[in-house]
């Protein structure tokens, strides 16, 4: 991989999209890669001005790649679920990112809104399904508009897509120190899906005798983040689950300002893509206002999932004293300048 | 109503369901109600010594009650979804419990694990559907065990079931200073669903012109409670939704053990049930440790639900003012006693 240019396609998207895009680029130059990247025009504008969401075109062009960056997709002028389905998710599926990773973790220096917490006690990392369950898109409606109307959500639960993405956060539990793994879910309303996850992770158990593993309801698990973090090493959960207990982790991490993620494909048979957790939050957009660091962050695992272990670690750093030193308050390029001269310094 | 006596039904259920529905009754013998209250044995005990649930007999002599009080249901000697779907799931269906009313107050005393947030900026109010979405119960499963397994959850929503809590949400918002209703749902994934709920408030929103009305995702409503939760008063969400946020909800109020609700038919037409937030806590249970006082609010709100209003009003200041000098560690009895005595006092 190292002697031919890493090629990167971006998709800064919408709103701070674009903003905090341009400053991982920033940062990913300031380390010295052979990444060679391409943007590429998507989300709402292009769908205003062309109808356009994800031509079928652009997305064999993106399967050419190492992997993608993503900046965020959505805006409020589009109505809900066109962008985030036909875009966004359309990429998670069609690269079968299966595992959406997304740690949890508190800096030194950050304020966690939590009273008396440690730091040491915020450090997990959440292991969410990308591809399947109620993602799955399908449902229906049925008289539309009149009192009888029905309106259905079906949520997908297949053995091989639990199983890979429950081998995959065992691994990762194993890689840790307190190898620690929860599985956050509602198996006592939803008794299908359920007992597919839980008999899965206990069977997935048994090959992994030196990972303990604990089980959690997803509404004990919102309670807990707030109250006992510390209970959380690896979690590994469906994709609307660890959407909530990620935006929530978000937020007892510091902020949706510093969560980075990444969609990853681990067999490498599609390029794998990397955003911040956050939207694209049109009420600060356009004002140098956003927080470019969970996108920095999410620079660093996409370097680190290229195998450029020293680069992404050098990221990581950079922002950790960034993140250290912090006071008064930066605009977008002046947080992104300065974590790109610690990491070119 | 005030001339019988008013017959309530009491489930104490499993776990410390048994210890906190005893501090219950002390409360509302000592206020000084006509009601004569009736055990039924349910839940894990019962289950395995004669394998029923619920009976269809019990079920019907319950409906002939005005209210009824559970402690907790659920035991982990019983397989997940058991006694939760055929007990208490099923009688909040077959009572048709369409709100679920999850207040979310932080009193004043009560330690808030959000750092620096002001006691009056958690106040909100959430009312949860309580009997259709996911809950419904629907889905299967095909090749069970094998590689090609498929398991499959269904939320069921119809205009019928969202219309009427919506409503009863808006009248609620009507009802307090800050009259603003927040609709938390994932429209922008579940579109089929969230479609009909945003539909349906917008609706409904044009007969009510003095309520605000707001829109949150639920993964930002979950990173709101814990950095912004004074954007919520009233809050109108799905029943799984609502599920977690209450949870999440419990937490920043002060935990678990001041977390009260009711299932609530509005119009009368079966019973309305009163419980504490909070499970069975099998680890805890039998040891005295539980703090009753999520079932003591939640008999205010069966007192309230009944017309007594005035016997409402002093559960609750009794309550509010025994957690304004809580100190020392006391047992249930303990916290039942002093409340107990504010309240005959
Ligand atoms: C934009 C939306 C579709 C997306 C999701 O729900 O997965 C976002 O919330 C996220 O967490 O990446
Ligand atoms: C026990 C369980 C079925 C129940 C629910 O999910 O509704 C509980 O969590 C609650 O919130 O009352």
């Amino acid at each position: 991989m190292e002697s031919r240019n890493i090629r990167l396609a971006v998709i800064p998207g919408d709103g701070i999209g674009t903003e905090v895009v341009a400053e991982g680029l920033k940062v990913l130059e300031a380390v010295g890669t052979k990444i060679e990247p391409t943007h590429y025009d998507l989300g709402a504008a292009r769908y205003h001005r062309t109808g356009e969401t994800l031509p079928d075109s652009v997305l064999d062009e993106l399967r050419g790649y190492d992997a993608i960056l993503l900046g965020a997709i959505g805006d409020p002028s589009v109505p809900p679920g066109i962008l985030e389905r036909d875009l966004l998710l359309r990429l998670r599926f069609a690269f079968d990112h299966y595992v959406n990773l997304r740690p949890v973790k508190l800096f030194p220096g950050v304020a966690t809104p939590l009273a008396g917490t440690p730091t040491e006690n915020i450090d997990m990392i959440v292991v969410r399904e990308g591809t399947e369950g109620l993602y799955a898109g399908t449902g229906g409606v049925m008289r539309r508009g009149t009192p009888h109307e029905i309106a259905t959500q079906e949520s997908l639960n297949t053995a091989h897509g639990v199983e890979r993405v429950v081998r995959y956060a065992f691994e990762k539990a194993k890689s840790r120190p307190r190898r620690k793994l929860t599985l956050v879910h509602k198996t006592n309303v939803l008794t299908f899906a359920g007992d597919l996850w839980q008999r899965t992770v206990n069977r997935v158990a048994e090959e992994y005798p030196e990972v303990g593993t604990d089980y959690c309801h997803i509404d004990a698990a919102s309670m807990f983040f707030v109250t006992q973090p510390e209970r959380f090493d690896v979690v590994v959960t469906d994709n609307l689950f660890g959407d909530i207990i990620t935006d929530l982790g978000a937020a007892i991490a510091g902020g949706i300002g510093l969560a980075a993620s990444g969609n990853i494909n681990p067999e490498g048979a599609a390029p794998s893509m990397f955003e911040p957790v956050h939207g694209s939050a049109p009420d600060i957009a356009g004002q140098g206002k956003a927080d470019p660091t969970a996108t920095i962050l999410s620079v660093s695992m996409l370097l680190d999932h290229l195998g450029l272990h020293d680069e992404a670690a050098r990221v990581e750093r950079a922002v950790a004293d960034d993140i250290a030193e912090r006071g008064g308050s930066r605009s977008t390029s002046e947080i992104g300048d300065d974590i790109t001269a610690r990491v070119s310094g």
